[in-house]
């Protein structure tokens, strides 16, 4: 067991974009029909190499979810176009983004099965970042609100957001454990703060999300190939 | 009294915005700047117009927030100029909605006195509904988070919504109180609930959360002029 044992756990928190539901996959089919508009402009790579950098000089004032991501596109398309782009051509951008709200997001393989397995056993959370209302509506849509005690939907997932959390929850960190596919946002800043966590990889991780493996040294954490498996590391 | 003894209070929630600080008066000033940069396209009132009927359509995808404003504002200047205005305009208006993103809400006069009076006898809450990250952002630079136990940042204001809170709080409607600019969203589903409400108008209300004097037949409430005035209400 690599430092928890199961029975001293007593709230389980899981992240929510593809470790629950599919999540990043709608925001790659957007940004591929954004390069296709946009191709008299610019390749895939130029166009994707600017859209990344501009949403991350806007995450300070917007933050994550889909309306941020909105508002970054049409940003790169005035820009890479030169101020060229047709006003016709933004509004199909936002058109796009209003489709990728409306999407009800797919749930994840045995999402159900794992949620009630356990939540006779643990107390149950979804601690997720993004925008609140987008956060709402796929909870709503994805039919598992009724599995989890509370819901927090976070500006940001550092420790001093785990922080906030675990005393919002009233629990010692190391009674806490957390479930997601990323490293950087639900596994390092949790044990950190003395809990644990299970990483659980996604197909496709944003690039903002990713680590080097040298950042992970002394880090101990399970690795579950999918969310099934990690009943067998809780003992079921 | 108007159906409540202060003594039998336990939780005071404040709006925030207009109630606490000032903000409805920022998106006054980037509609102005709006109309003027695209008055060759349309009288102010056709743009406002036009405005607000994209804003409502677009509330139940967007929510609330600056970044949905932003993304209206965009959808309305392609549209009243027939899809003619130029990218660089566009730009501008992206750059309208940073600027007023990044502004320092000035906090409303007496704010700090009223809290600081209530603060020993009351658990003080916010509860504001918007984007999650601007909210933060401006509780944060407002310098007055630490007198609130708890701040419920909403998709909506709704009865249910109210439910949920007072839920989560542990307390029973009518020994909760709350301070609002907005009648529709503050004061009546408070009331409707079994909780008390006091009324704090604004100088400015946003068309969408207007109300007409009939619905607020049989409604009973405090009005203050200004937020020292809930001070004699409790009291003090």
């Amino acid at each position: 067991m690599k430092g928890f044992n199961p029975k001293h756990i007593r709230v389980i928190g899981f992240d929510a974009d593809d470790t629950l539901w599919v999540n990043e996959p709608y925001y790659r089919r957007t940004e591929e029909e954004f390069c296709n508009l946009l191709q008299k402009y610019g390749d895939i790579q130029e166009i994707n190499q600017l859209l990344y950098s501009i949403e991350m000089s806007n995450m300070e004032l917007y933050g994550y979810g889909t309306k941020a991501f909105m508002l970054s596109l049409i940003e790169t398309a005035v820009k890479i176009s030169n101020g060229k782009v047709d006003a016709i051509d933004v509004l199909r951008i936002i058109d796009m983004g209003k489709e990728q709200i409306a999407l009800k997001n797919a749930l994840l393989p045995d999402v159900w099965k794992v949620l009630d397995t356990l939540s006779g056993h643990y107390r149950l959370i979804v601690a997720t970042k993004g925008d609140l209302l987008d956060q709402e509506r796929k909870l709503k849509n994805s039919g598992i609100a009724g599995f989890f005690h509370h819901i927090e939907i976070m500006t940001g997932k550092t420790e001093d957001h785990y922080r906030k959390l675990l005393n919002h929850l009233d629990i010692p960190a190391d009674k806490f454990l957390m479930i997601g596919n990323s490293l950087i946002s639900d596994v390092i800043p949790v044990i950190n703060l003395g809990g644990h966590a299970i990483h659980v990889p996604f197909q496709v991780t944003w690039q903002h999300e990713e680590v080097h493996d040298n950042e992970l040294s002394g880090y101990e954490y399970f690795t579950a190939k999918a969310l099934k498996d990690i009943l067998p590391v809780l003992g079921f």
